[in-house]
């Protein structure tokens, strides 16, 4: 991306909440709005929230709306990302939804989409913990696992668009059921869902753990920060399944540095959020051992530093390319 | 890589053998010549065989060396690419050689270097198997279990230029260990040494198989052609072994189109070839039922097309871009 003077929009829509904001060239957000995404009243009701989300970032930015050069959004997918049309979603109830066309339309401006994972990564890339690198890589452990890939300044789509899922790569044949219907998936063992079921699995087996009421009561998947609580206090059962976590997300990062061998590995989401450094440790302890030497050298595997904004100024990253893109194609 | 009038040598260096042939640019190999590596007596001496067998090439061609254009290079790794120096390798007694120094001094012509799989792949998907793609994996199944990433006709090579080392995955923590000393890599259950390990264990176990006399007998690696007769024969240790390796190449093949999404996965190397299609089949079965369905839609799992002329033609390839960026450096 050369610099652009001007400000764009980047929109971060998520299965419950959609957040947008005003960003300058240099990944600053002047403004940021907020709304529920509805996702269970279809794609027309979610895209009148998107487009209100977006006005009203623009109104609080104070910049005036012709000053605007583009829109970026990261969206779930799996998408077309050239057509930026939303192929089907398990968090939205959306099916070929274009969105892309949809904001164009709205705002009159170039519209640029691309997954939120992808746009996450990108976002870490050029204004976070891969600041400066080119080939990266990033990891977003939370209820599932989410990859995206970035080499030379790129991001990965492969043939059907549907690269970057380093969550579901085999890593134990006999291991637990992933999301995806697959046996022994990484995201299966080192996500949020895989660390609960092993929690719930041994509460089953009448193994005594602090979070047990917790679990019983809530319906919806634990929270990062009790099992971080009951982590710290000793809890043997939460221990046992996060350091699994922790070790199998650390053989997934020793294949990838053997497969990319990228510059900086970031890790982000919930759970390392939550566990922080230590849990870091642990994944570069076991990548260590697993990788060729030559493959980890000078590598950086780092936490993710933009927090829930990655989204966001990654999908600015993507509206300044749109933007670009659109005055190629204009001078031709 | 755009059409260039005009020839190119390109070179494949084995551990034992090295090949050379005078190539145009439509990949056909005008002539071929052939020397022993000699690569226990250094890299002097090993120069001076590749020299010889270049030479041999040009003159028996007919072409006069001053419409040579270029030599390219495939070599045992890990090396350094743009330098073009081979670090080290375990099969040659080599350590820092400047090969691509070396024969740019000798023939005073461009040369490029790359290691050898990435050269296959790159002949497969320039001439080969992959014709027409641009997005391609390459995995050779012989002793060991070698890779090849090529994304938008670019090979991947990362950060420390180490990438695409396809077969150091882990897929089963408990898993045998590799030659890279890794427990669980997908070439330590995979590749011919993986298959003759588990076979050597049931001998041991004093379970009766076919090859037993020529595995006690043979110091040197069980022949991919004797595990295919006894495989054929119904040995059942063999068939064990060898399905395990299928099963496991498909977990494989699984996680790299959920990572990459190429469009064509290229399969080669002596298991492949001398098992063929019914291999092939094994694979593709386990690999359609551990992936994302969109990430398979119509990508080619198909046998390698070059056999072992792969390395000779990706090193043409290499050569005519070495090249084209000598002329490109020449015009500025």
């Amino acid at each position: 991306m050369s610099k652009q003077a001007g400000y764009v929009v980047g929109v971060d829509i998520g299965g419950s909440k959609i957040f947008a904001g005003v960003v300058d060239e240099a990944g600053n957000i002047l403004s940021r709005a907020k709304r529920k995404t509805l996702a269970a009243e279809g794609f027309e009701v979610s895209l009148g929230q998107i487009v209100d989300c977006i006005t009203e970032a623009i109104q609080t930015s104070n910049i005036p709306e012709e000053k605007i050069l583009a829109i970026g959004l990261g969206s779930p997918g799996p998408l077309d990302i050239e057509k930026g049309i939303i192929l089907y979603t398990p968090n939205l109830n959306w099916k070929d939804a274009p969105l892309k066309d949809s904001i164009e339309a709205k705002f009159n401006k170039p519209v640029k989409v691309d997954n939120d994972v992808n746009t996450g990564t990108l976002g870490e890339l050029v204004f976070g913990a891969g600041k400066g690198a080119k080939d990266i890589i990033g990891l977003f452990v939370g209820t599932g696992l989410g990859g995206g890939v970035i080499i030379d300044g790129k991001v990965l789509h492969g043939f059907n668009q549907n690269a970057g899922e380093l969550g579901h790569i085999m890593v134990n044949p006999k291991g637990p059921r992933c999301g995806c219907g697959v046996r022994g998936h990484l995201e299966a063992i080192a996500s949020k869902s895989g660390i609960e079921k092993m929690i719930r699995k041994a509460i089953k087996a009448g193994k005594p753990t602090m979070i047990q009421k917790e679990l019983e009561k809530e319906k919806g998947p634990v929270k990062s920060n009790s099992l971080a609580k009951a982590y710290s206090k000793g809890d043997k059962i939460v221990r046992k399944a996060v350091k699994r976590s922790a070790r199998y997300l650390g053989y997934g990062v020793g294949s990838f540095l053997n497969i990319f061998n990228p510059e900086v590995v970031v890790l982000g989401g919930g759970i390392i959020e939550s566990f922080g450094q230590e849990y870091i440790d642990m994944v570069i302890e076991v990548a260590q051992k697993n990788v060729f030497p030559i493959a980890i050298q000078n590598v950086r595997i780092v936490p993710a530093a933009l927090g829930d904004d990655s989204v966001i100024l990654g999908a600015s990253v993507l509206a300044f390319e749109a933007y670009q893109q659109a005055q190629q194609k204009a001078k031709k």
